[in-house]
Order: C-alpha cells, then structure tokens, then sequence
C-alpha cells in the first residue's frame, strides 16, 4: 500500500500540515525540518498527490465528457471513442451522465468538478445558450451537438438537417410516398429533433410530397419503447405510411419490432431507415440501414478544440468542427 | 466567470501561496495578511477549490466506476445503475474504460485518479488477486465480477455457475440434446467465462448428456462479430447444434443473424439463449432469451460496500454482496 501524507508526518514526527508545506515547497518551513521530511517522503517512497499539483495549477491529466445518457448505445459508442483517443492527448476520459436534466447539466457547467479535470466535453440537451454564456466556471468546454450552435463557445456537430434530408430522399427514391417520421419533440425549439424533422419536410418539398403532420410521431425520449409505440400508432391509422424516417436508431429497433408483431413485411411493405449508426442496427433483422456520423471524427475534432482551448485560454474566439456523416444502405430499406 | 485563486492574490496584493495558506488555515500568516486575504475571498466571491480539501483528507463527492468496455451494452447499463444510485449517496459517478487491459486496470489501482476520487469501482478483466493485493493506493475499493474472489477486497457477484446451469437446464427442458456454448476462453483460467462454461457442464452432467468439446466454442471478445462467426462455425459442422448457450447477449445476437442468413428457423431448428438481460434481447427478432443479472441490485450492494469501507477505512474484513439473477424465457426458447 502507498504511504500516506500521514505516514510521513508520523515517520518525521512533524503535523501533516508540515508535511503539505513540503510538498508545496513553501518557504517557511526550517531546512531541518524539510530534511526530515524528505527523508521520510523518500523512505516511505510517497507520491506527492495531485492536491499539491492542483495548488499550482497543474494539469490533473483527465477530461471529462457529460452525455444524457451513458446507456444509450449511440453515446456509449461515442464516449468509446474518445476514451481510445484521449490517450493520443494523454488524457483519462471520465464519462458523466447528466440525463438531460437541466440541473445536472448546470452542475457539471458551475464547475462542481472543474478543480478535479483540466476539460469538459459536454453533449447538451436542456441548457440554452444563454446558460453556457453565464456559466462561472473556468474549466476548457468542448460541446457536442447542434443544441447550442449560437453559444460561444467551442462546439463540434454534424449537419442534422442534410443527415435527415439524406435518409427522407433515400425513402423517396425507393418509390415511397406515404413517410412517416417518429421523433418529433415539437416542445423543445432549436434541438436535433427540430433539425431532423426541418431535413425530413426539405426532402419532401424537393419531391413535391405533401406534408402531413398526422404522421409524425413525437417521442418523449429516444428509446426502443417510443419507436415501439409510434409504430403501432401509425398502423392504426387509416392510411398506414409505406416508409418511416426514424429520428435515432432505437426508435427504429423499436419500429422494426412493431412492424413484425403486426405481420408487416420490412422492406416491401414498410421500408424504415435510422439515424446514428450504432452497431446494434447491423445485427438486427431486418439489418438496419441509417445515417451515420463518423462518431471517430467527432471525438477527434472535440478532443483537438480541448487541446487549443487549454492552450490558447478563454479569450480565444470560438470554434467550430463538423464531422462527416454517410448514408448506410441495409435490408430495412432494400429494393423489394 | 468564478474568480480564481490568482485573482483574489492579485486584489489582496499577496502571493497565491499566502492565500493558499489563508484557505487551508496555516497558522503562521500574520492576521492582518490573513484579514486582507478573507476581504478579498469575499470581494471576488470565490470558492475555496478541492486542492485545499483535498489537502486537509476532505471528500470530493466523485466515485470511479471503471468498466472493460464502456460501448458494451451491459456495462452501459450497469453504469446508468450506478449514476443513478450513487445520487442517493451524493456521489457523482465518473466511469471510465479499461479495455479489459492488465496495464490500463493498473492504472486504476495504482491511483493516477485516486486523488481525485473518494472510491472506485472496478469491473476488473485482467487483473490477478495478487495484483489487487499488492497495490500501492489507498483509495477504497470495490470490485465488481467474480474474477477475483479471493482477493482481500470488497466485491459484488453474481452466482455465474447458477445462472449458466439454469440457461442450459432451460435449453435441455426445451428436449434439446446437442446443445453448444459459444464463449469459452481456455486461455483465462478462473474468470466468467470459466465459471459459466462450469454451469454449463454441471446442467448436462445432470441430464446425463455427454460433454462434447467440439461444440464449445471459444470467442476472444464479447462482441456480436465473435458470435455471428462462431454460430456460422457451429452451423458448417456435420452436426450442428439443436440449442445454443451463449455466455452473453450480444454472442446471442451474433448468433441469431448468422441462423438468420443461414436459413434456419429459431427456435425451431435452433434454440438460443444469451446471458446479461440488455435491453436490445428484448427487441430483437426472435426476442432473445436471457439470463438477467439483476443490474439494480449490484449497483447497490457495490455502493453500499463502498460507503462501509469509506466510514470504516481499510482495516476492516472484506464483505461480499451477492446480487440475483432471473431467467427471462422469450421466442428464442419458446417451444415449438
């Protein structure tokens, strides 16, 4: 077992407040004492603490990254990949769940960790613009996603509305007319869901389908439950849809698992694409096809703004990166 | 913006280490320094930071939850588990990756975070008892899985021979009598792996069905693409199985997509059953039978241990938590 700060006062014979005034290398302390201190420091092979590095402002060698939902499979995926390329900075990722909740979000930005971490990578769902300005804290913030594109602050997105636009035009160009969306959150302004549902209707409008707002499906949250239940919601309409443009990846797993209770044949009858490429969608059948964003670029991008926002300091302007994202063509949508 | 520690030395007309020395209470600053020091705290509204806590044995409200792979299912939800637990016991869960890698778990133990944390939680892949017995850090410890049963630390289990013998009891049950296992790992004696192909051998020695190895296949990794190829194996053998074990969820699903593309009918032809209860068995096609560890319960007990060993510090025995575990029978199992 390491030696503690205790060890060494009790092995010096000092307080352990002389022992920190070693470490810390203050001036006050007499040259006998800081020579038994040493010697107990290095007898008992003690590894001064980060708390001394802290007090001088040194680097903690960690970052952390906030998302809504760590068990969400997308953000699992994610946070994979910024732990793998922390390393190449030489930082630790600690991953942090905020469940979108307005108040854990403001802790993680009011810095209850700050002292703890030299960055904070932070994917956003309920904060405003308005907040990340406000913010007190000092700490190097990346945010992730489109939420808070008019914040200053550094940010890292992909473009929702071409993603969205992609998979619609993929339904179209399949023959369907009749496509539902599910994912709609017509509470919240400004969100992922808001620029999904604007590419989804250009899509539309470009192949001059009427928009008909009875079938899209607004989901409370992201989950298989919500695309489970927006499905069968669909299917009890009169005039069911012949394609659905899900707004994630679980709420299509969700659809898919609908379709099939209901005997409906994926694609003929009703074709269904996703959005975030998670791998569950490639092991599912009918495998899923979706829109993916290249989650290595976005870790990468946000990683390297981090590194030139803990270099260059808060003055520096903000930045902006984007990553790319592709069209994953699978079985869900496949030409029958 | 907060003010920071330089700040309020500059409004005092101090050194930094003098308003250090103010915040961590040192006697020797003379109290007229000491009052102009407090004024200028005040004045700039700043928050004594965690270094000086840290410094004087104070708790950081942050516990470690280190995973083998954040981006498996399993260990996202466990971790959602402990996020959402650890309010009750004003923690905040940072996780973090190990990748199942002996040198990044040593990391972990050795304490690089541990001055960040008050506890850690380590779901430890390669890390031996001895290992874990001679770490250097004082950090309180639980560990997680029963890799390490005999290592003088907390931790939480679940019974993996029960559970493996009640998959494969469930599958010879069904009237299946070749029944194969996918998830072996020969090369890692006394992990999970071990103790569940254990379970296995224990249901077929009961149902006096013979143990034949050439339908126990070994997988390097957890993943979905070490089951499809191993099912793919089992399904080019003279006699394939009737019934699959596998030793977890995603295997399973691995499993069913390769059946899938291969044409054979689940569970008619082939039954299969997974083992950790992710969410995605229960939206799959077939719905995945599965062993559910009970995910709620081993984020409690681990806290709890966590909590104890923190009042009680490091002399005190080690205690074991063992959470449950139930069978979920789904399509993949159902008779036929």
């Amino acid at each position: 077992m390491g030696a503690s700060i205790k060890d060494v006062a009790l092995r010096a014979g000092v307080s352990v407040k002389t022992v920190s005034n070693v470490i810390n290398d203050f001036q006050f302390v007499s040259d006998a004492t800081r020579a038994k201190v040493r010697a107990a420091l290095e007898e008992l092979d003690y590894r001064p603490n980060l708390s001394a590095r802290l007090l001088r402002g040194g680097r903690t060698g960690v970052v952390a990254l906030a998302v809504p939902e760590i068990s969400s499979p997308y953000f699992a995926e994610l946070a994979a990949q910024f732990v793998q390329q922390a390393k190449g900075h030489g930082w630790t990722v600690l991953v942090d769940e905020t469940q979108g909740a307005k108040d854990s979000e403001h802790v993680v930005l009011e810095g209850i960790k700050s002292h703890l971490i030299d960055g904070l990578i932070v994917s956003p769902l309920a904060l405003t613009a308005k907040e990340i300005d406000q913010r007190r804290d000092h700490t190097p913030l990346v945010l992730l996603g489109e939420r808070l594109a008019h914040a200053p602050v550094d940010h890292v997105s992909i473009d929702n509305v071409a993603g969205a636009t992609t998979a619609t035009a993929h339904l179209i160009a399949l023959g369907r007319r009749r496509i539902a969306a599910i994912g709609s959150q017509p509470h919240i302004s400004g969100g992922t869901a808001a620029l999904r549902l604007r590419g989804y209707r250009a899509a539309l409008r470009t192949a001059k389908i009427r928009y008909d707002a009875s079938i899209v499906i607004p989901a409370k949250s992201y989950h298989r439950a919500d695309g489970y239940a927006a499905m069968h919601a669909l299917l009890d309409l009169p005039a069911p849809p012949d394609a659905v443009f899900c707004f994630n990846d679980l709420l299509a797993i969700g659809a898919l698992r609908a379709l099939h209770e209901r005997g409906r044949q994926v694609p003929s009858e009703v074709a269904v694409i996703g959005f975030d490429g998670i791998e569950e969608g490639e092991f599912h059948t009918p495998t899923l096809s979706t829109i993916r964003p290249d989650k290595a670029e976005i870790a990468r991008l946000a990683l390297a703004l981090l590194e030139r926002r803990i270099t260059d300091g808060p003055a520096a302007s903000p930045r902006e990166g984007f990553a790319s994202f592709e069209l994953l063509a699978r079985q869900s949508t496949a030409r029958s």
